[in-house]
This record gives C-alpha cells, structure tokens and sequence, in this order.
C-alpha cells in the first residue's frame, strides 16, 4: 500500500521547488527504473503494480501496490508499471575541458529537448554537459523520460556559462547560423576534446558569451528549411565531429 | 465573425476521417500560415484576430474575428494570431528513385517525429519522402505543426513500400542497429541520389522490407545510449551523407 502521506510527498516532487529542497526526484516506468537500478544513484523507495519486480531486484526497497494507486501516484496520462523515488547525487567539481569533450548548452528552456540533448550527448561519448543557470531542472519528469536512462550516466553541471567559458583553455566551437559551414574548413575529425556550444530553441547563444566561441560553425542547409531544432543540430554537429569521413 | 457551422467544420478537421474525405486542412500560428501564404498550397479560408494580417495579405481570403472566437476555432493550448483552412495538394506520381535522394519511412507513428523528420529533410535538401500507408496522416495539425513549414515545400507520398523499393533501382541505404557503421566503409559524398531508409521509432524497418535494402548501415555508438529516436537518427545520417568530409 501507499500512504497518504507518501502520496502526497510523491506529487510534491512534481515542483522543481521541492525537489530542489529534499533533493529526491521521480523516475517512471519499466525502462527507466532498471537503468536507475544499475546506476550509482540510490533508489529511496519504489512502488510496482508487478510482483515480478520484487523477485528480480530482492536488496531493492520495492513495495506491491495496486494499479489505482499507481495512477494516482504518476504524472503520467497511464502509469507504467512502476515509479521510483530516487537521490540526486552529490554535486561534483565543474569539469576542466582540457582532454574533455564537453557539450555547453546555452538556455535550454524546453524539457523535452533537455532529455534529448542529454541522450545525444550520451550516445556521442561526451563527457559532460555544462549547461547555464537557465536552462530546464534535469530532474524534472518530462526530462528524466526523454533521457532514456542517460541521465544516469552522464554528469550535467549547472554554472554560469560565461565565467566558465571564459576560463577554458580548449576551443570552443559555437553553433551559429552564420556560423562557417561544416564541410567547408578542416576540422580536427574524430574530435576528442573541446566544447561544443548550442544556443536556445528560439534565441541561440546569448550575446554575451559570443566573445567566448573559438569557432562558430554551422550545418549547411541543402534545402529551404530556416532551422533545425536544438537538439537535432547537436546530433548533426556530434555526428559530423565524432564520425570519421570516409570518402 | 465565424460561424458555428464554420466552428463545426474547423473542429471536425482534426479528424483524419473528415480530412481525407474533405481534402481539407487547418494550419496555425503566424509562422505557418505565412509559408502557407507563400507555398503553391491554396488557402481556402482565413481567420485572424490581428487585424495587419488583412492589410499584408489583400489577395487573401482573411476574415477578422474576436481572439475568444480563434481560441474556440483553435486545437491549441493557447490559440496564436491566425488560423487557415487550407486545400490538400493533388496527389503526384510516385518519384523514380533514380538521381533523386529519397527519405522512405517506414511506420513513423509520432506525429511530432512525422513533422520534425519532413522538418530535416527539407534543410538536407531531399527530393522527397515516401512513406509507408501506416505512418503518421501529415495533415494531422501535430505534424503540420512541427514541419514548420517544410511540409508546404516536401512533396510526401503514402504507398506500400515494400513494393516501392522493390522496384528501385538505386541504392536502399537502411538505417539497422546491426549495420555497417558510418566511417567504416567508403561511401559516396556528398551523398546526391539514393534511398535512406528510417523505421518505427521502437520495432525499426519491418521485416518484409528488409531484402530490398542494399546496404545496412548504423550510427557508430561512442557512449552507452541504446539508441537514438528516428528523427535524431535521421538527421546525423543526412548530415553524414550530404555534409562533405574536411580532415
């Protein structure tokens, strides 16, 4: 059974405000619960509506609850199954970039393309995403299910993105829509350390960290198209920097 | 003003089954009837509730209406500016596969992935994209939505594939997770004729499709995401073809 009280807390942790305070957030779903189970982060409690669950992970803090209270628990539109309660993990130390590939995201607002970006990031092998101050709370539920687990792997740092870029002593490769084409000048291909910038959905890289790019860059349009999303061109750039050409 | 049986029909597009029966289509927000205004489609009614809209676009058949009356005509959260009916195109002759780069879907589902994928092959310069009879309607608002436009500009045709790429005599490029992964093996770029072909977001290129591809390939991993959602995949593989190597 699950508690009033743990319901309640349970969609407490829904606000950014709570979750920032108790430092416990809410993962969903089969898939995503067995990432959280083979990761570092600590699960707190887990509720499943499938006993199978408890044989599978016997030391795992899981407790049967009826599909109903499922439902009630998640912030799903259907309730998948089972919801975990996890830890964040203690904040580490700000990446240096030496040696590093780092991805730098620039106010990233919308949470469906925070997950994304970090499932790329993840796929690609960067090392770290630093993101600024503003961008979307990676513990938010739509975040945590867009990463598809990879938010378990991948260390994301929350810094003001200008002090950071400022002190890095790596290049800095910001996408820009005037940006040089792909293609057109050599590129050390496959890139192993550096920092690739990516801008807002709407508004791209803030003015003043323009100073800071070592090398603005961007994809060629073949087409009519204006834009790519955010997290479509990361994936073109990654893809681009970390694949070796073959002709 | 709109009429209620104005209103009534508006709602009743947003169901494939009037759509295809009317060859009738809604398109909102000023983005997208601006494209909508600039493209070959035509545009049967208009209804605004900025009044500029009128005099920028004299030829047009723009209606002013209260912003109460667009939110009611609206399927959005919050209604924006404009909303247009507009006319399906004829259909077209299927495109022969030769000298054309050609995008083929196999069971794309999400009508966000549908509309973001038209998106992609638009700014990568393909021909056109045929997509199997069971992929996502592109005049579901959704898709027409995230196609910013490039739908008024990618021809799409809907067909049984199977019997398409049997009968091309080009090279089927499949995206598998067992492939070849790019960067392995020689291949043609800039990339300027051929088939890519993307499937399902979870159950991949169908079975009885498989035969028809020539060559398999695959998105090198360098982390541990297990995989990457079609439209993000889509775009590093055009990206790869189309963008010419600089080392």
């Amino acid at each position: 059974m699950i508690s009033k009280n743990e319901l309640k807390y349970i969609q407490s942790l829904y606000h950014k405000k709570t979750r920032d305070k108790e430092k416990v957030f809410i993962v969903e779903g089969p898939k995503m619960v067995a990432e959280l189970l083979q990761s570092k982060f600590r699960p707190l409690k887990i509720w499943t509506s499938k006993e199978d669950w408890i044989q599978k992970y016997p030391s795992a803090p899981v407790e049967l609850i009826t599909p109903e209270e499922l439902e009630r628990a998640s912030h799903l539109k259907t309730a998948h199954e089972i919801l975990a309660m996890a830890a964040m993990p203690t904040p580490q130390k700000l990446p240096v970039t030496n040696d590093k590939l780092i991805l730098a995201l620039d106010g990233i607002r919308d949470p469906g393309n925070m997950g994304t970006l970090i499932r790329i990031a993840d796929w690609f092998g960067v090392d770290a995403i630093v993101a600024s101050e503003d961008s979307a709370d990676i513990f938010n539920p739509k975040v945590v299910q867009a990463t598809m687990g990879s938010l378990f792997r991948l260390p994301v740092y929350f810094t003001n993105l200008k002090t950071y870029l400022s002190r890095s002593q790596t290049t800095v490769y910001g996408a820009l829509l005037d940006g040089t084409p792909l293609g057109s000048f050599p590129l050390p291909i496959p890139f192993k350390e550096g920092v690739l910038l990516i801008g807002n959905e709407s508004t791209g890289i803030r003015e003043e960290i323009l100073p800071h790019i070592t090398q603005a860059i961007k994809i060629p349009a073949f087409g009519q198209a204006e834009s790519l999303n955010a997290a479509i061109a990361a994936a073109v750039l990654l893809g681009h920097l970390k694949i070796p050409a073959t002709v």
